[in-house]
Parts: structure tokens; sequence; C-alpha cells
């Protein structure tokens, strides 16, 4: 049996160790867990979704997870990969950030109208050590295919984080700026509004 | 001791069950997950990315995650929620979405540079079944604040959809359109670049 890509929402009690009872059961179905995210996690409530490759009936993991105590109920849902596809983000200041917004959204708009799945994410931010904290969370992120430094003038330890997140695989282009920035990226563009061909 | 929150980034061997083993540890320790992302699951390597609210010492959780054979190294980070703070999530055509995203994003920028962390992301997508799944989808994505739906025409399914989520806490914005979404939102604005005050 091929895996089947499911994504299953649980609504359990809150509480220490509820992931691990859950993942515990997860992994008996030789589930391998590609995404999951908690949702909830308050005094009385925990919400938690995961996208599992599962090569055993659905409906026998459903069957076990509702035997757990903990477990209220439990929903099949669509998973995130298919709604909202990869991720282009953009960081820097606020001004150059909208406008490659702009030129970003209506690229992605002419994929997604043909089916395709891009999301545009964006954060306005100022100062070297923040913009260096947001540069490097991005390869943290889920789903994140491309960076877009809009600024300026960045340099210094933002030019490392750049640098340090290309090594992880991240396509990072940056805006023609002052500052060391643009030699450490893939690619660097002169116009805002048209990075579209190089990065989609 | 008051509960610190940490990030810590767990690079571990590829295989089933990684995760039931490490949230094992972390439950030990009385940690309290308070988001997880799984950043890597290929063939041969993991990582994975834990918020951890917890009460004991951190070197004494690291030590123990280290013990465990599966783990090959550990990381120290900072959190998400300190780096890109709430979401603004802008879904709809892609023309008004660009708008209403330079309006959010120059709006994010002013509170940004006092300190906040207000990212503002965006898809731009078309057709009544992708909308709504997008809309529902929104209830699970972690640090959503206010969804904003922009377009010429929504009713039907995502005016269902629109109805769900608010019910999950959501704070919904529609753009003045044609259709019955506007009827279901918490607040109607009529030019995209003026929801600023209301969204904030």
């Amino acid at each position: 049996m091929t895996p089947e890509t499911i994504g299953l929402l649980v609504h359990a009690q809150a509480g220490l160790g509820v992931l691990h009872r859950l993942t515990g059961v997860i992994a008996e179905h030789q589930g391998d867990i590609l995404s999951v995210e908690i949702l909830e996690n308050s005094s009385h409530d925990a919400r938690i979704y995961f996208e599992i490759a599962l090569p055993s009936p659905v409906a026998e993991l459903e069957r076990d997870l509702r035997a757990l105590a903990i477990v209220k109920s439990l929903e099949a849902v669509k998973s995130f990969q298919r709604i909202y596809g990869k991720r282009i983000i953009i960081i820097g200041g606020g001004a150059q950030v909208g406008q490659v917004a702009i030129g970003a959204i209506s690229e992605a708009d002419r994929h997604n109208i043909r089916g395709e799945h891009i999301s545009v994410d964006t954060i306005p931010l100022v100062g070297e050590q923040s913009l260096a904290d947001a540069v490097r969370a991005v390869a943290r992120l889920p789903r994140a295919k491309a960076l877009v430094l809009a600024g300026s003038l960045m340099g210094g330890e933002i030019e490392q984080a750049v640098r340090e997140v290309r090594q992880s695989g991240l396509l990072v282009i940056s805006l023609n700026m002052a500052g060391s920035v643009p030699d450490a990226a893939d690619l660097v563009v002169t116009d805002p509004v048209r990075l579209k061909r190089r990065v989609f």
C-alpha cells in the first residue's frame, strides 16, 4: 500500500505529554509525521493538527487515536501544502516590502489561477539584529522556498545570516541596496516589482 | 521556578517515532510544548523545532535529549513568536490582495518600528472551493490573528467558512464586495488601504 498523505485535526484534553501519547499511536501505525501544528494549548483544551504519510488504513489509525482517554474528537482535513503551497518570504523596510509584495502577489496570482498554490508572506522590520534574527528564522519556517530582502541598507550580521540560510538550501534575493547583503545573495534585482521571473 | 519559553532546534536521525521519542523526554521534564515544526524529514535527516514552556533548567533537558541515540545535535534559538509575532492573513483576488497588502504592510511597519512584531501573509486565489478551503485553514495557522478577504465577489461556501472561523475566535474583515461574505464578516471596509485602524 503506497503511503497516503492525510491531514488530521485532533481535539484532546490539555496536559503534559499529550503530543507524546498521540505520536506513539501514530508510530505504531508506521505513520511518518510530515507536519504538526499545535493550534490550541489552553488550560483545558488542546487542538493539534498532523499531516501524516500513512501506509496503513486511515480508519485503523483513527480508531486507535479515538481509543485514547485524552482524545475528545478527531477530524480529517485537507493539508496545508495542498491549500497554501510554497511560500515566498519578504523581509525589510515597510515601503520596499510593500512594493515587492505588490509584484510578487500579482505574479503568484497568475500562477495560482492556473492551479498552483503560492503564498507571499511579509514582515516589515528595521534594525540589524531584528533583521538578522528574522532571516535566520526563515530557515525554520515550513514550506518557505525563497527569501526576498527589501531595503535600502543591509549588512553586517544580516549578511552573515543570509550566508547561513543559503546553506540550508533557501534561495535568497536582494534588492539592489547599500551594504554587503547584495554580495551575499543568490541574486540581486533592481526594480522591486521585477523579481517575478527569477523567484517563481 | 516560573516556566521559561525556550526555542530548541533538534537535528536527529530520520525514522519513524522520532517525534515520539523526543516528546517523551520533554514530558519527563514537565515541558509544555507550545509549538512544534518539522523542518526536514528526509531519508537520512530530521530537523525539528520546538517551543517549550519549561519549569526545570534548560541544561538538564538538553543533556537528556542529547543522550538519545537518535539525536545528532541540538541548538537553542529564538522563538517564532518573538521574531514574527502575530499574523494578518490576506486572501482573495490578486489585484485586491496586493492593494490591501500595501496598506497592511505600511501599518505593520509603523508598529514594528516601535518594537512590535506583526507579519502580513497573503495568498491570491480564485474559485469558491479554493477560497473556502483557504479560509477554513486559517483557523489552523499558528499566530493568525485576523483574516482579510479581498475580492469583488464572494459567497456560498466561502460565507459558510467565514462563519466557522469566526467561531474559533478569528477576526474576519471583508472588503465591500458583491456576494454574501460581507454579511458574514466582523467588519466591512470600503477602501482597501484603509483597514489599518481596525485590524492593528
